[in-house]
């Protein structure tokens, strides 16, 4: 099926499933775009103060990204998205980690440079 | 030299430099976290609104936190961040692109959690 505006009514919730991220993934991400040493650096992981690695908050996002498109944004008539309001770490990820993820709809209003 | 808190006072502004995208990443990082046509599919791009590939917006981040970590973070006394505010994709950003990149202080306070 196809998700269209409609579909998108407050307070709607699509479960997205989960997701497990891996020590290389996390490395591997990290030493591209966010080589600080408890992400991308295993021995300097282990002496900060988290310690061992953990993965980058911007990996994060991307594992919960490929979850909603996979679950919700691919099977929608999307145009792209203004940006984000609110994003919170509240929880270091760690090698071996499976996060679940849930999208819930605030609220919907029509786009105004593009209301089609 | 090592940035610490003192240093990020209200109105600093810190120049992050610039990083050119190229197709191949923008292909490689959407196909692993965000595969909507526009992003992961040259051909899917050039029928879509866009009218050719665009990178994800969580690429855009990704490539900002990197020249973040190059110029500030990564010679900073950081303990990570708690989330993000407020984060806008006003223009498409396409292959061959060069983003530049500028930090500015906006407030600072010590954390709650840990005043250290």
């Amino acid at each position: 099926m196809t998700y269209y505006f409609e579909d998108f009514s407050a307070g709607r919730v699509f479960e997205l499933g989960q997701c497990t991220v891996s020590e290389e993934e996390i490395v591997a991400f990290a030493t591209r775009y966010d080589p600080q040493p408890f992400h991308a650096d295993r021995v300097a992981a282990a002496d900060s103060m988290f310690g061992g690695l953990i993965a980058s908050g911007v990996h994060t996002m991307a594992l919960y990204m490929r979850l909603f498109v996979d679950r919700v944004l691919g099977d929608s008539a999307s145009l792209g998205s203004p940006g984000i309001d609110e994003m919170r770490w509240p929880t270091p990820v760690r090698p071996g980690d499976t996060l679940r993820a849930r999208y819930t709809v605030a609220s919907a209003r029509k786009s105004r440079s593009r209301p089609e």
